[in-house]
């Protein structure tokens, strides 16, 4: 029945320290070359992936294949037909960039595979996550005894997020369904998925108006939760966003903080996107009260320009998160007394986990702190920059200026619908009201056409690569400065290909529909 | 105000192409010494560990420090002391190795950073994810139409899972508050926490008894059952083990499938540890009805020796993944028709995410399946070997046989308390009964003193690394054979090893008490 164990599995599973070598340094000359073209490289040319996807959809073969043959099937084939993150010219959706020493990280926490989901298997690589961790705990402002945990990106820092909020506060009774959540009409649809895993009721969470510049309209949740209690609801929850990914719009955090405190509520910080700008004097500004959240989710795949990979939540009471994952029952040994030193394990979901920790921690050691203030001091100036050029241009509105690094435009809209446009945006309930929302797409329609004819021909030279977005039935294009590899030059191509769609596209008359 | 942006910070957070080489050289460098030392290197010597873990508790430097310098605390400081779970010699808790081609495809997919959370941004590298995905679904029996996703690890695969029975069958709704969930006595509590988490009460985990070989009993599951219907509970879920932790024990699964079926409950199969023997003739007769699961884990980080952070959670109809994730609401845009191909955001809880499917393919691209197959057919001779060997000794006990590739033993009991343990086992009031709990376990405080002196002895030389675990009072050893680099030598060591151990802790005289 047994087989015997045959050597030659050894020899195949397990690379010799010399076929290690060589089958890493294939792959270092292919990402060699892939970092000396990067600049080169189109940022967003899909066309005809799916068509290669195809072709890599079978199983894995019975014997293995030469590694040129896997590594041209990658590096010419997979990768190519993809959007570009990696790119200075990316500026869609919210960039990092992905810095390379994170990811020789990855390859040296793999290769020696240490368990750091328990802290005794562990302690010294568990305390350089730890330590990364109370790091951030500072920049955003938190106290000492605030945790964290890093997490694969922010929907999950999100789900922990508020996972210990209804565990700490709602245990698991049926208050979780008459409890309500708040967050601007411009919160990341993250929160509101997390919302629902975590088990409240998804017309529970309600998305009251934003204002002018985009920024949760105060008055209009304390309405809402007026009106919610009134109605028998608990009012429990409420989410700031310090930095949306529409328009980087950060809402009023320290009047949040306030109404929060009033109301008994918790209150949570959506930071994924803006949390890393408190490195900067601008930033701590723009994000005053962000420090008196109860919870706060920061990626630093984003701001801090780490590889796609890794979130972070951060606890202000940093025992909450404990509690919140930690499960009693008779069955179950008692648990301890609080622990002294941080354990993944007892801090989070998981329990076998990547270790996550050295990914932050080895670019911060190897570059320095300083280095990330002074980029994210750049893409605040660079976001500015391009801003105050885009204003200049008659044929284009900049419909959300920067509040951090994020802004954005569409071309003008006659006077009229302009006005419309104005109009519904100020009228929550205008902008609840579905007829009133049909009426106004249909004006819009034209424009929205042009908007997409614009934001193509601005990607056609694939040197920048910009993304819509849809404010009040609007299409917007959007551009966020947030990679590292982001310099002025490449602002400069972004504003002459601008410049050049706008003439082509909007300098011409009204095309045809034939 | 602003600050001129400075050619300094692309210069330090960008390693030119040449920098970028040295730098992974360099890591490459220690990786190598650490592969070809491997063998060689204590497997669980952590003395020392925490005054190394206070000398790293320090925040991130303003200035970048020397490659040399991090690298040297990393190898010399860090890493060292703790569980060597790469080594050949690690047969505890669950172990994998981590396979060195799945270390470098992490490198591989941080460099060139694509996003894989939404398959448009990347279709070629979202397929290959799926083709993985694809493989294991055929891998553990189930049709085409089953899907799944890859998750940092075996307990957030688990939350998927239960997260999308809760949400596909019951919503959110009051009738979370009134399901119960059953699983045997052995059940990871990853299970258990993953039902608080999605929203179970915690009093709602039902732990049913386990028969002599550690299987779930599938009478007391039936009275476990009716007991709750008759007091207006609604059993919702039942979880069958595919080889638990503490022995490897594969309850009865395709009697599970029945039972679920006739009741109406979810079946969900914990495979983190047992699936992957699915690729062998012997561990699919000994799997048989996991096919007929509703959901199932299995962690590529341990039967497919990857790396710490990939779990992967299938479910039986695809369809209901992808519904449990989707998150609808007024102000959301209604989702379109059933998605014709995989796309990770829609199928599970992440947005933004690593690449996770590359560390997986890579590794079967270059290796092929069969090598995989074989590397599991040599753990289940190795662990039979082991456990006839260990038979053999009279001072010792074989406590769990193998089912699969784990076994457990322990100094042989005095005959009053053999059968004093067995009574206690075979009889599920008594094991309920905190004072009979009590007083077994106060019988049995000698024996267990002695076995944690022999598995102290076991591990003392550093060439293998054994652990235990309590099963009714009775503290036994564990050995889990599954990490890639384990073979027949290593196997010879261990049995060494416990006999020096045997005939030094147990030959002796029962030891003073002084």
């Amino acid at each position: 029945m047994s087989s015997p164990s045959a050597p030659r599995e050894a020899a195949t599973l397990e690379p010799s320290p010399q076929a290690f070598r060589e089958l890493v340094m294939a792959v270092v000359e292919r990402l060699e070359h892939y970092l000396a073209t990067l600049a080169e490289q189109p940022v967003s040319a899909t066309a005809g992936a799916e068509a290669r996807a195809a072709r890599l959809a079978g199983g894995p073969p019975e014997e293995g294949r030469p590694l040129e043959q896997v590594l041209a099937e990658l590096f010419d084939h997979a990768i190519p037909p993809s959007f570009n993150a990696a790119s200075p010219g990316y500026l869609a959706y919210i960039p990092g960039g992905g810095l390379p020493h994170a990811a020789i990280a990855d390859l040296l926490a793999g290769v020696v595979n240490r368990y750091t989901g328990v802290r005794p298997a562990a302690p010294a690589l568990v305390e350089i996550e730890a330590a990364v961790l109370r790091w951030l705990v500072g920049v955003v402002g938190y106290p000492h005894d605030a945790t964290g945990l890093l997490t694969s990106g922010g929907s999950l820092a999100t789900w922990t997020a508020l996972v210990t909020a209804r565990r700490v506060r709602l245990g698991e009774s049926a208050r979780v369904l008459r409890a309500t959540l708040y967050a601007s009409d411009q919160v990341h649809h993250a929160v509101t998925r997390a919302a629902v895993l975590v088990g409240f009721p998804a017309e529970n969470v309600r998305l009251v108006a934003s204002d002018a510049d985009f920024r949760l309209d105060l008055a209009a949740l304390e309405a809402a939760v007026a009106a919610d209690r009134a109605a028998g609801y608990e009012p429990f929850l409420v989410t700031g966003s310090a930095g949306t990914t529409n328009t980087g719009a950060v809402d009023p955090l320290a009047a949040l903080a306030d109404f929060a405190a009033r109301e008994g509520m918790w209150f949570h910080v959506d930071a994924a996107y803006g949390g890393a700008f408190a490195l900067t004097e601008r930033g701590r500004r723009a994000l005053a009260g962000m420090e008196r959240a109860d919870s706060l989710v920061l990626d630093p795949h984003k701001g801090l320009f780490l590889p796609y990979g890794t979130g972070a939540v951060l606890v202000r009471r940093g025992e909450e998160l404990r509690r919140a994952h930690e499960v009693t029952a008779d069955y179950l040994p008692p648990s301890g007394e609080q622990e002294a030193a941080f354990d993944p394990h007892a801090y989070g979901p998981e329990l076998s986990r990547p270790w996550r920790g050295l990914r932050l921690w080895l670019p911060l050691q190897l570059v320095g702190t300083a280095a990330f203030a002074a980029a994210l001091d750049e893409k605040l100036d660079l976001a500015a920059e391009i801003a105050a050029e885009l204003a200049t241009l008659a044929e284009l509105d900049l419909v959300a200026a920067p509040q951090l690094s994020v802004l954005a435009f569409a071309p003008r809209l006659p006077a009229d619908l302009a006005s419309a446009w104005q109009r519904h945006r100020s009228n929550p309930t205008l902008r609840r009201d579905p007829t009133a929302r049909a009426e106004l797409a249909a004006a819009l329609a034209e424009p929205n056409r042009r908007t997409r004819q614009l934001l193509a021909a601005i990607n056609a030279p694939q040197r920048v690569f910009l993304t819509p977005t849809r404010l009040d039935e609007r299409d917007v294009v959007r551009i966020c400065v947030l990679s590292f590899r982001t310099h002025r030059d490449r602002l400069a191509m972004a504003a002459s290909d601008i410049r050049s769609a706008v003439s082509a596209v909007l300098g011409a008359a009204w095309p045809d529909r034939a």
